[in-house]
C-alpha cells in the first residue's frame, strides 16, 4: 500500500507543481516565463524522485511503468494499481488547481502546436530520450541511486525547455489525463496517451540490444 | 550554542540572499527578473545546507524545526531556542537590507496577489511538498546526506519560480517576519506564520502513514 | 559493437536535443530564448554522460575521442568507429529535424558572427576548457565517476551560454556536421572541424605538464 | 610548481568565461542576459573546482587563500605565490578578451551602481557568505568531496545573480584586476582589493567561534 500512495503523493506533487507553473504563466499573463515552467518541472521530478525512489521507484508515469514491465523488472500485474495511483494524483492536482485558478482555461494542459503527426514523433522520441536515462541509471525499477534524480530532472527540464513550444513536452499519460478532464479539452490527447508509452518501450528495445546483460535483470 | 549561531547565520544568510534579490530587482527595476529570484533562493538553501548540515541540522524555518519536533525526530525543549535564533538572523538580514537599500519599499517581503483562502491553501501546499522532501531525505532532524541539499534546494527553487508570482514563496515564518518588521507590512501575514505550519505539519502525517517505521525513528 | 551504438545514440540524443532547441527557437520565434538554449545542451550532455558514460565513456565528440587517443588513454584504432558512429548519430539527428521543421533554415548550425580568427581563437578556447575539465574527472578514457556528468555537462552550458552569441559555441566537429549537411549551410565550417580538435589536444597537452604521474596513464 | 600551474589556469579560465559573458552581452547588447552571466560565473567556479580541487585546492581568489592561511590550513609562504599564479591567469584572460572583443569598454570589469560605503559593506558580506560555505565544505584548504564544486558554484552563482546589478559581485581581488588593467577603468577598485579580503577573514572567525574543533586543523 505504501508504494501506492508514494506514486500517487509524487505524481500529484509533480502535476501540481509542473501545470501550476503553466497555470499561473497563463493567469498573470507571462510571469514564470517559459524557461521558469522548464525549471520547475524538472526540479519537482528530481525531488519527487529524491524522496520516494526509495519505496516506490518514483515512476509517475504510466509509460515508465510499463516500459518497466516490457523490460522484466516489474510485476505486470503491478502495473494497473501503480497507472491508477499515478492517474488519481493527477487528477486531484489539477482538481486543486482548478479551485485555485478558476480563471485558467487549459490548466497546463498538453495541446500541440503542429500538425498530429509531428507531434506524435515529437513526443516519441522525448519520452525515447526520457527512458533511455531512466533505464540506464535505475537499480531495477527503482529510480535510485545518487545521480538518478539529476540525471532523469535533468532531461525532463531540457525537454520542457526545447519542446515545451511545440507539444508541451508531456511525456507521460498521467500529466496529460489530468489537465484535460478538469478543463475539457481533449483535442490531440490521443496523441498524449499514445507516443509515449511506444517511445519508452522503443527505448527498452534499444537497452536489450545494447547491453543484454544489464538491462533485463530477469530476463 | 554551536547549533543556535548556526541556524541564525544559516537564515541570516539565506534571508538576506533572497529577500536581497527581490529587494534588489525592486528597486533596479526588474534587473534580477523572477527567474533570477527564484534560482538565488534555491541555491542559497542549498549552500546553507551544505554549510551548516552537520551541525545543527539546517532547519533555517520554524516550521520545519516544529515538524521535526511533531515527527518526534527533535526535542520540543529546542524548538523555542531554534525559532529565536532564526528569527532573530532573518531581522537583522532585513535590517542590513534596510540600511543598503533605504529607497525599498517591502525589502522582499510576502504580500500575496490572490485572496487570502487561496494564498493559505498554496502556501499550505507549498510548505506540504517541501517537508515531504525534507523529512524523506533527512537523516532523523538533519537535513544531511550526499543529494540533501540539492533536493531541499531544488524544491524551494521550484516554488519559488511557480508560486513566486501568486504568494511570494514563503513556506517559512522567520523568512516573513524579517521584512514584515523592517519594511511595516503586516497585511495578510497571519496566514504566512500558520499555513506553513499545517502544511509541515500534514506532510509529516503523511510520512506516518507512508513510511511508519523509518518516519518516526522514536516513535 | 554496444559501445558503437551508444556513442551513436548518445550524439544523437545529444545533437537532436541541442541543435533541436536552437531550431524550435528559430521556427518559433524566440520562445525557447538563448537561456533556454544553453541549459538544453548542457542538461542533455549530462543526461547522455550518466546513461552511457560506463558503456563507451561518452564521449560523443571527435575532438574528445582524438584527444583521448593522444593522451594514450584510448587505442587510436578504435578512434575512427567512434568518429562515424558520432557523425551517424549526429546526421540522423538533423534529418528528423529537418522532417519535423522544414521550415528551419539553419536546423541549429554552426555559424560564427565574428570574423573567422576571431570565432577560431574562441572555439579552441571553449573546447580547450572543456578537454581540461574532461581529461581531470574522468577515469581513463570514460566519463564516469559520481561528479563527471555535473562537471562536464556544467561546462557546456556555461560555454553555450556566453560563446554561443559569438560562434554558437558548438566545439565538437559531429555537432557542426549533422546541421551543416542537411541545411547546406557551409560557410566557415572548417575552423569548427579544425579549432574543437586542436584545443581538445593543447588540454591534453596541458594536463602532461601538470600531472604527468595521472594524465597519462599509459605513457 | 603543479599547484601554481592550477591556480593559473584555473583562475585564467573562471575569468576568461565571467568577464566574457559580460563582455559578449556588451557587445551585443545584451544577447547573453544577466541571469545567463550568472549561471556562466557559478558554472565555471563549480567546473574548475571539480578539475583542479585536488591538485592546488582550487582558490583560484587571492581572499580565499590568504582566509584559509590565516584560518592556519595553509602555509603563509605559498600565499604570494598563489596570489601572483592567480593575478596572472586573470590578466592573460582579459588580455586575450580585448585581442577577441576591442570594442568592449569594461570587459567585464567590476563598477558599483551605488555609492562606495554600501558598495563595500555588500562585498564584504557577498564574500563572507562564500567563505562561509568553502570553509565549511572544504577538507582542509581544499575545495574537495562530491558536493564542494556544486555548493560553491551554486553561492557564486547566486551572488552574482542578486548582488550583480549592484556591485557585479566580484568577491575576489584577481577577478577585478584583470579587466581593470586592460580596459584602465580603476575608479572604486580600492573596495574590491579590501572588502573581499576583509569578508573573507570574518568568515574564518565565525567558524572558529562555531566550530573550534573543525574549523583550524593545525591551531
Amino acid at each position: 500500500m505504501r508504494k501506492y500512495i508514494s506514486e500517487g503523493i509524487g505524481t500529484f506533487s509533480l502535476v501540481f507543481c509542473g501545470t501550476g507553473a503553466m497555470t499561473v504563466n497563463e493567469v498573470t499573463g507571462g510571469d514564470v516565463t517559459h524557461v521558469g515552467i522548464a525549471i520547475t518541472w524538472g526540479l519537482i521530478v528530481m525531488a519527487m524522485i529524491y524522496a520516494f525512489g526509495e519505496i516506490s521507484g518514483a515512476h509517475f508515469n504510466p509509460a515508465v511503468t510499463i516500459a518497466f514491465a516490457y523490460a522484466k523488472k516489474f510485476k505486470w500485474k503491478e502495473v494497473p494499481k501503480y497507472i491508477i495511483a499515478q492517474c488519481f494524483g493527477a487528477i486531484v492536482a489539477s482538481a486543486i488547481l482548478l479551485f485555485l485558478f478558476p480563471e485558467s482555461e487549459f490548466l497546463g494542459g498538453t495541446l500541440p502546436t503542429v500538425d498530429s503527426l509531428r507531434a506524435f514523433v515529437l513526443e516519441l522520441l522525448l519520452t525515447y530520450f526520457l527512458m533511455v536515462v531512466i533505464i540506464n541509471v535505475s537499480t531495477g525499477s527503482k529510480e535510485i541511486g545518487t545521480m538518478a534524480g539529476i540525471a532523469i530532472g535533468g532531461v525532463v527540464l531540457l525537454e520542457a525547455m526545447f519542446a515545451g513550444p511545440i507539444t508541451k513536452a508531456s511525456m507521460n499519460p498521467a500529466r496529460s489525463l489530468g489537465p484535460a478532464l478538469l478543463s475539457g479539452h481533449w483535442e490531440h490527447q490521443w496523441l498524449y496517451f499514445t507516443a509515449p508509452i511506444i517511445g519508452a518501450l522503443l527505448a527498452v528495445l534499444t537497452c536489450k540490444i545494447v547491453k543484454s546483460d544489464n538491462c533485463c535483470d530477469n530476463c
